[in-house]
């Protein structure tokens, strides 16, 4: 029972008069703060100031001789090849390292899929009346974006506190043809902040699958994005894959999008040999390079993946504080009351907020009607849509501590004041 | 008639020895040159030297105020816009900015339309049984390679002196529906050399199209490339195009990879304001935004458009001597002889070099198996089907100049060498 609920009527009247006119002292202070994306804060930018001029003009050649200035490489430099594969956790064959955008490579591939087909495709995708996509949620809205704008059925499937929901997605991958894909963010989940265990691991890679060209997305963007000095544990779905005999099921991708900076980052895609050699073919139509010069950039600064971890280090330096602030905001504000949830990740850029259902797009209008914008109630759904109305992502990092303050302030009030109005509207006391 | 045509049996007998002989020779020097694309040269790289570290670590804010290193801006940065824009000769809001490749820009531009549709299309590409582009030709080969990669049908537009044959174009893109589009390399073609006549690019712009979303892609690849300082001029087509009542029929394509860098360089696409707002909208679907700290790099370097034409000027004085070159020996050895015919053109990368119909892929393969790659003889038509298999580009920018001569001489040779063995075989002196 929520505490609001155990308060008599007049006592509740008493509250609701409080909080709005906490909130209109609120409104008052026209605050403009912008909370809607995970986007690094300017100094976590700053950490990487060094990518920006330590090339030296005539430092221009890759490990193997070629010119970075000049055409040529599809799959990336050795070097790139070679750091990216130890984030991936792939061979430097099993790896392509492209331009800025993670985004890009998974829209683009899905794109040749529904042209093209996969090499294991009995036909492209473009041909069958239905394409369907298993869409873990609360997860990332821009996967469901591309599925929207590409015209691929999204089936929700619910998370557990370990991944998706295996018995859900087993049954319906072994009896729906159609189905052929699922996107996970299976380390720091974007929103959920949980990491799959071993098992849910094994189970994606191993289930028998109707659509023989089954794949699995698996954006790994948050794969070394660490919070505390105990992170969490993600097992190699490529080696999972093949030993369960199913080595071409899946897409791994990464990027430096918030390890150095995230309009001038080099992005990664893994998988089996025979699937990158596949991609590598595909990509030359498309384009006859990417940015070697940036991909040579990365490699002078970073060196390698301990540099890269360090990196990281003073990446979490700057922002466990802003998450611990929003955790401490919410729990003095909010943790006895009953009136909402939330997660507690180990890294990843965000916290997923669950309301009492059917307040979070309330929550989130009161909050942008005070200045303070967050991410759009139900976009971590697919088609937007939160069947409970209730999840909201919060998105700690880009606000200096103060205005993270100010902006949970009015956060943890709002939910306040709309469960309160909830609970007046369900008692009549309130049109 | 040809020299080899006028000569007795026992003279021509005699000559193919003598030219056999110089062959071999050739042979023996182990010669490995590539002729084969249109880079540009060492020296030409050097000369952007300064765009790797002209930014400063604390130089990262565009005019508008954006921080380049974090997210966003899909169509790029003020500056960059205003500069692409002057090349393009485009308004601010009728150009997008983004990555180092204007062929990904092309290719992902045909997609969108195979998968959408363009805002003025009935339905998506992909619901027509068939869909047809016009082939300007000899042409660039990736134009082909997307269409042929794309299952889009291609149809071979013969070239004239002033543009493709207008006649033809008019009347096939007037009669059927399932033509949606045409290449054009407008200016410095390649590999023709030539540019679109006044009346070519108004005939485009005015002519009537039974596809309601018939488009132009028009790959001003080479705007601002010019060998001589009597550049030929090129008619807006933009502005042609919105004067004919179609401003919405032409996309225009470019980049700074033969300015700055082929493989770091910015790509830019040019149309109506209508076109770029359905563009962009369609291309955040993909990507949240390309490398903005690349385009500030480049106006740092450039400032202007004044900074982009000197540099080319810059690139002319190294490269135009590589042209004289080939224009020397080709006229010294091949000049009176009537056994072929080529391209002088005032600017671009290539030179158009016509054989006797017949001996195209022969020469390719005698100069290859003396060690110098040319580009592949029949590339430069759709399906990479020469009908009279006598074209050959010639790409001199990226050799030395000794290494141009002696890949020059033996090309020179080999020409006339296979032209020889035909005229044998054609008076059965040759199995």
């Amino acid at each position: 029972m929520t505490q609001l609920e155990m308060m008599a009527d007049a006592e509740l009247q008493e509250h609701y008069a409080t909080l709005s006119q906490n909130y209109r002292n609120f409104q008052d202070k026209k605050l403009k703060l912008d909370m809607s994306r995970g986007k690094p804060c300017a100094e976590q930018l700053d950490l990487s100031s060094g990518l920006i001029d330590c090339l030296q003009p005539t430092d221009y050649r890759s490990a193997d001789g070629i010119d970075c200035r000049n055409y040529g490489g599809v799959d990336g430099i050795p070097e790139a090849k070679e750091l990216c594969s130890r984030i991936l956790e792939t061979t430097t064959s099993e790896i392509i390292v492209s331009g800025n955008s993670s985004l890009a490579l998974m829209h683009d591939l899905i794109v040749r899929a529904i042209l093209h087909g996969f090499p294991d495709s009995q036909t492209a995708w473009k041909n069958y009346p239905k394409i369907k996509f298993l869409c873990p949620s609360p997860g990332y809205d821009r996967h469901f974006g591309i599925c929207e704008y590409l015209g691929i059925e999204m089936i929700t499937i619910h998370y557990q506190s370990a991944g998706p929901d295996m018995d859900q997605v087993e049954k319906l991958v072994a009896q729906d043809e159609s189905i052929k894909g699922i996107w996970c963010v299976p380390k720091y989940s974007n929103p959920t902040g949980i990491t799959y265990s071993d098992s849910v691991v094994k189970r994606l890679a191993a289930m028998p699958a109707k659509a023989g060209d089954f794949r699995i997305f698996w954006d790994n963007a948050y794969a070394i994005h660490h919070l505390t000095d105990t992170p969490d544990h993600l097992l190699n779905i490529l080696t999972a894959c093949k030993q369960a005999g199913h080595p071409d099921r899946v897409f791994m991708f990464a990027s430096t999008s918030k390890v150095s900076f995230p309009g001038a980052g080099i992005a990664m895609v893994g998988a089996s040999e025979a699937n990158i050699n596949w991609l590598k073919k595909q990509m030359l139509q498309q384009t006859i390079g990417p940015d070697k010069l940036n991909q040579l950039r990365h490699i002078r600064f970073f060196k390698d993946l301990a540099g890269v971890e360090s990196q990281m280090r003073r990446h979490a330096a700057i922002i466990k504080p802003k998450f611990d602030l929003v955790f401490s905001l919410l729990e003095t504000h909010l943790g006895s009351k009953h009136i909402a949830r939330w997660s507690k990740p180990n890294g990843g850029y965000f916290i997923s907020f669950d309301t009492l259902p059917g307040c979070a797009r309330k929550v989130v209008a009161k909050a942008a009607q005070a200045g303070v914008t967050l991410t759009a109630a139900g976009s971590t759904y697919p088609y937007g849509r939160d069947p409970e109305d209730k999840n909201i992502r919060i998105a700690p990092t880009l606000p200096p501590l103060p205005e993270l303050q100010q902006a949970m302030e009015l956060f943890v009030l709002c939910v306040q004041l709309v469960s309160t109005e909830q609970e007046l509207q369900r008692r009549g006391l309130l049109p």
